[in-house]
């Protein structure tokens, strides 16, 4: 499957709700415990997510159409979000997130790119050069990546509670891929 | 954390809304792809989730509670959704997945289960006694790994789309743990 501005668009639509639906409103049990010190909560992974739509993926697309290949995005902070969000109710930041990427989809849609745009390049401080393209599906699928590690960081919350059963959860086995 | 019959029902009782709002008018792309051969799609996954209402969870929940601890469940078949629900608009499937949820969730309600009752035990099929308690909770845990799958076999799709950023993607090096 290649990349689709239109794909891309309709998920990343879909994630506040996702996560409203999931989220809102259940028990701390499940929202505010992580897997261990120096993991996140599904709540931290919320605040995570309001932080990249401030500092990351609008910031990078308008640098890459403005400056091009030669520019170099800045870093991003992955846990940014410790300093601006990490004190406030989960409900809020399920308010926030939902503004700010409606915010950002706005915007992108008010950029009106064409095919020819999604080959535009500039450079990841990491590892050099990458298209538009490759940014915007990564936003995506960065929504993905965290709905994946929010399944896990609940699901954790029972793995003892599943008893003999632990062994048939996959979820229960994922290692958090680094 | 041990396990609450509270909280699990608050988040058996998300599961529906939260796969609507991910998944419902999503492109086919998106819901019908899978990992490869013999692996699921989104829409295989919610199948799977009806399949596991109608004959698993509250079948079992009943036997327990009748039969007592010399009763051994039936066992489960983890394929019985590609018999019964394939052919069905992924629409469809978010439906009757709601539908059902919700009328095992009333059923549950109506056996005003107490305290004591979660300790009851019956047998399973391949590893023996298991308890009242950790059959529910692994009906949650079982909601959350097949979000984790969704999740995955979403990511899946954009593996090549993203470009150099697929090694900072866990989702993508997840390998399904069985």
């Amino acid at each position: 499957m290649t990349h689709s501005l239109q794909q891309t668009v309709c998920l990343l639509a879909r994630t506040p709700g996702t996560l409203n639906a999931l989220l809102r409103d259940l028990p701390d049990e499940w929202t505010q415990r992580n897997e261990g010190e120096g993991t996140w909560s599904a709540c931290d992974i919320v605040a995570h997510l309001i932080h990249a739509e401030r500092t990351d993926w609008m910031v990078r697309v308008n640098a890459l159409l403005q400056f091009g290949p030669a520019h170099t995005f800045a870093a991003f902070d992955r846990t940014g979000h410790a300093r601006d969000g990490q004190e406030r109710p989960l409900g809020h930041l399920l308010n926030e997130f939902a503004q700010v990427r409606s915010e950002n989809l706005r915007e992108l849609h008010a950029l009106n790119l064409q095919p020819d745009d999604l080959g535009r390049q500039a450079r990841h401080p990491a590892f050099g050069p990458v298209t538009l393209s490759q940014l915007l599906a990564t936003w995506a699928a960065h929504d993905l990546t965290h709905l994946h590690q929010i399944s896990r960081v609940m699901a954790y919350q029972y793995r003892d509670a599943v008893g003999p059963w632990e062994k048939y959860l996959g979820v229960l086995h994922c290692n958090g891929h680094g």
